[in-house]
């Protein structure tokens, strides 16, 4: 049914968000790390609720919503998974050489080991949600919706205390098949999700020597 | 150089986030939304500065940084943008017939007529920083992180009281070609920001009767 298209009067709670908040936002920016050091810890189950409620007000390409979690908790599933991602690390070891090799191979790049929830994370391309709007010049907007859930997700998760970690040194057609998902789902993340072992405010491929930080004039192009 | 692979220690200063910013931050994910009404007041340049500062802080793969933000100022490349965009609008209606055309032919898609600042969002796929760790099995995880970028740069915006909406209704070598940006890089965004002519915390679409919610059950899949 179509609705009037006259806007609605806005609520009268829009909340302002003043100094204090913005500074503790960007403390929330640089405080949200890739963890992969986690604590066995459990997340109670209505923190995972919370947080997943949380990372789907993310905004979607016409509301299309296309969002998936599955909630990865069998064990034989989950050490599939970590072989999968062992395989992939292995291999991918053998694209470097000499002292980036070493440093490589020394790298901890998961916390499948620990981490007390896993999450893989899909796009559904079938669902038909949001009738293709601003999709059709740039299909991969389904996707990136879903990366913008999962980094709302990620926020969300260091505001209550919870690390997060993104695995993608994975075969996606590996992961969906030891996780028996839909065929027209298209696999954009797995994450590692508990209490993290230490919090830092830097990356840790710069503490290791990996990769620096560039400045921000590298990034500002004008037109 | 490698560098220890001890951690450091953390930062004495980590922030503590309360329940106080944790009920802020879900309304800042609520109140966060696609604006396509903008005022035409400009946005303070430092602020602007500021805004793309936070953004920056966002996660990438292998800490590959590849982000660029094409502030487009100029008239001629403004309007030749737009173009496009009436170009593709009206061509993608074609998609629609009966009563779904008659709304979508009267949905605001795009605040490109008044957003005092327009961003171009592309993915450097040439500069190697990152030395591709993260990218072998997922490569698309390059464009995810300037996904995660531009998501944080929505929030950070909203937060300080400016709009933001993300275009996707455009031919991505159209605006390549009018933005004459380096041939490695990849379009992932066309964003325009501006303070907005009105507040809500429901999406536009739903209020229009494009798309609803759905309910948070037809996300979660268990394995």
């Amino acid at each position: 049914m179509v609705r009037a298209m006259k806007n609605v009067t806005p609520s009268p709670d829009k909340p302002d968000f003043d100094t204090l908040f913005n500074q503790r936002l960007e403390a929330l920016f640089r405080w949200r790390r890739d963890v992969r050091r986690f604590k066995t810890d459990p997340i109670p189950d209505d923190l995972q609720k919370q947080l997943l409620k949380r990372a789907i007000l993310a905004p979607s390409v016409g509301n299309s919503q296309p969002w998936r979690f599955v909630v990865v908790d069998d064990k034989t599933r989950r050490k599939k998974i970590r072989d999968d991602f062992e395989s992939c690390n292995k291999d991918a070891l053998k694209d470097y050489s000499g002292e980036k090799a070493n440093l490589y191979a020394r790298l901890k790049l998961s916390g499948l080991d620990q981490a007390p929830v896993q999450l893989a994370v899909y796009s559904d391309h079938g669902s038909g949600r949001g009738k293709g709007l601003g999709q059709k010049t740039m299909p991969e907007m389904l996707d990136y919706s879903v990366v913008a859930a999962i980094n709302t997700l990620w926020l969300a998760a260091r505001a209550e205390g919870v690390g997060m970690g993104w695995v993608s040194i994975l075969h996606p057609e590996t992961v969906n098949a030891i996780l028996d998902v839909p065929e027209n789902w298209r696999l954009v993340a797995y994450l590692c999700l508990g209490y993290p072992v230490e919090e830092h405010d830097d990356p840790e491929l710069v503490r290791y020597g990996w990769e620096d930080r560039a400045p921000f004039s590298d990034f500002i192009l004008e037109r």
